[in-house]
């Protein structure tokens, strides 16, 4: 067999998993690509900066599509929905948050959104909210007393953490304070490349130390720079804490990236962005994995690099599938 | 003239200003008693952990109620409606929150609802916000971008911003920023009581000093107890920055206390009270100004203990009335 055929078949076999994409929902290219891909399941952003009304509108959205869509997708719920998803061929949506800020000031809120399906959240989204701070965010004194019992409550319902866009404090006492396993869906380390949203070696060690977790974070350049932040990560924490996050942003409008890059998502410029940039006309994906239709290129680049099949299914979906079914628990 | 003929003209002619009230709105002993007392404007709490809709809804109902009491209240949004009030006789409703979490995630809101008269917005409630921290909070990093984003729209405004209930390290943060006089409308300072609502004599030099602003909290026990503490601040930072703000509750049922004392309005016990306690059994005012209807007790007190006429009228509202003008700007 050619190391092609190889990878292809690896790649039909294994259960594919992106830990973070937030693409244009209503565009059907989204959805021809995740299947070209052979994608089987993916954390698809409902909420950024919305509020409970505006995230019950976009879970209700949601569940039309899925409707709509129900041919080619599924709703996930549990680690047996993504096996599923696999064995249907249909894409795996998990409803995912980039922020905390849809259950405004009441915890009992984040059960009836884990009834309603949402299975990650993200402590912070860039800047402030009531649980702690964003990496954005001017001050980082770490999590509130709501936020400690949001923590204890996601623990409890199984709801996946989220410290990709979190305050560094922030980020070690969710670490510290989480029973469960947390994880970093779309994230570098700063040892890799120090920006403001990738994450500090402390804090990756000792995800990866107390607790499992994986991260993975958009990259552009060539698939080749893509392997490189991956190697980076798997000498630094082992091969069974790193996953792949795309953090795909496919077919959003020039609004979109000015409500994610907003001020509490109402105001543009913000501190931390320029009205200079138009974000949607960036490059930030690495050559080959544009679009989620791409991921076949990675599973093939992880063996050409040496990775062992066993290992590169890992990478490519075999580590969320676990930390999945450790914190939902089904 | 005896010296009750004295108090009771100087009272008479000095236009009295409460600095917070936070009564049962919907009860005729409040506004009874606040007519007896003679308070001439009053900083009628409208917010402490509602969002956007529910202060609408809360706004709403002041406009009806002033309509209902018509005879005998006014709404405030000028210092001549102060004047004005005095002159007829009516109670002056001044729209105040005690927390910024009625803009939600906007900072124009802070103009709508300026528009609508609000004129005294408090940083934080008890707890966290998009602000800042509140003083029972268990970390104070100070103002997020928004809070410092947030400072300067009161400024712009001309919303008087209120420092009691807020954490430390926030407090001097906005102390530093704001171009304006900011105020600590009810509180007193850890000096005098060392207790979390009480503000480090640090913040409270700071705010003489820098700025002009004034202050009194509530206070069990005798009248005499309460003069101490007026003493006490006066001989701090002088008799032009001490004013009263009663913190009266007159009227609140069980469910008031419950909401007030929650954490982030929904939970409770929170983190900072118990729940054995019935707070609206508990007595949390000095003899003598149990509700409004006391006031001419503080001016005897005041003119008693040796103040002038002058000094004590400061007090009693003038210091109120020479903030307003600065801040407000009309």
């Amino acid at each position: 067999m050619s190391s092609t055929e190889i990878a292809d078949r690896l790649h039909q076999e294994s259960i594919i998993i992106d830990g973070l994409n937030v693409s244009n929902w209503d565009s059907d290219a989204v959805f021809r690509d995740l299947q070209l891909g052979g994608v089987t399941a993916i954390n698809a952003t409902v909420a950024t900066w919305e509020n409970l009304r505006e995230t019950l509108d976009h879970t209700t959205a949601w569940y039309r599509r899925l409707r709509e869509r129900a041919d080619a997708t599924t709703l996930i719920e549990t680690v047996d929905d993504i096996v599923a998803a696999k064995r249907s061929g249909k894409v795996g949506i998990i409803l995912g948050w980039q922020n905390a800020s849809p259950i405004e000031n009441d915890l009992d809120r984040l059960d009836l959104f884990h009834r309603l399906g949402v299975r990650i959240v993200q402590v912070t989204y860039h800047e402030r909210n009531l649980l702690g701070n964003g990496c954005y965010e001017r001050v980082d004194d770490g999590l509130s007393n709501f936020g400690l019992d949001a923590v204890r409550e996601m623990n409890r319902l199984g709801i996946v953490i989220d410290l990709s866009h979190v305050g560094e404090r922030t980020t070690l006492e969710t670490i510290d304070v989480s029973s469960q396993p947390v994880a970093v869906t779309h994230a570098n380390v700063k040892s890799y490349h120090d920006m403001k949203r990738n994450k500090a070696d402390e804090a990756v060690r000792k995800l990866a130390e107390c607790i499992r977790s994986m991260m993975r974070g958009n990259l552009k350049g060539t698939l080749d720079d893509y392997l490189d932040s991956i190697d980076h990560l798997v000498q630094m924490v082992g091969v069974d804490h790193v996953a792949v996050g795309t953090d795909h942003t496919q077919d959003q409008p020039p609004e979109f990236w000015r409500y994610i890059a907003s001020q509490q998502g109402t105001r543009f410029p913000s501190t931390f962005v320029s009205a200079d940039t138009d974000y949607s006309k960036v490059d930030l994906y690495p050559d080959g994995l544009k679009t989620p239709a791409g991921f076949p290129n990675l599973t093939a680049a992880l063996l050409e690099r040496g990775y062992s099949e066993e290992d590169t299914a890992k990478i490519i979906g075999g580590n969320w599938l676990r930390l999945f079914r450790e914190v939902w628990g089904r």
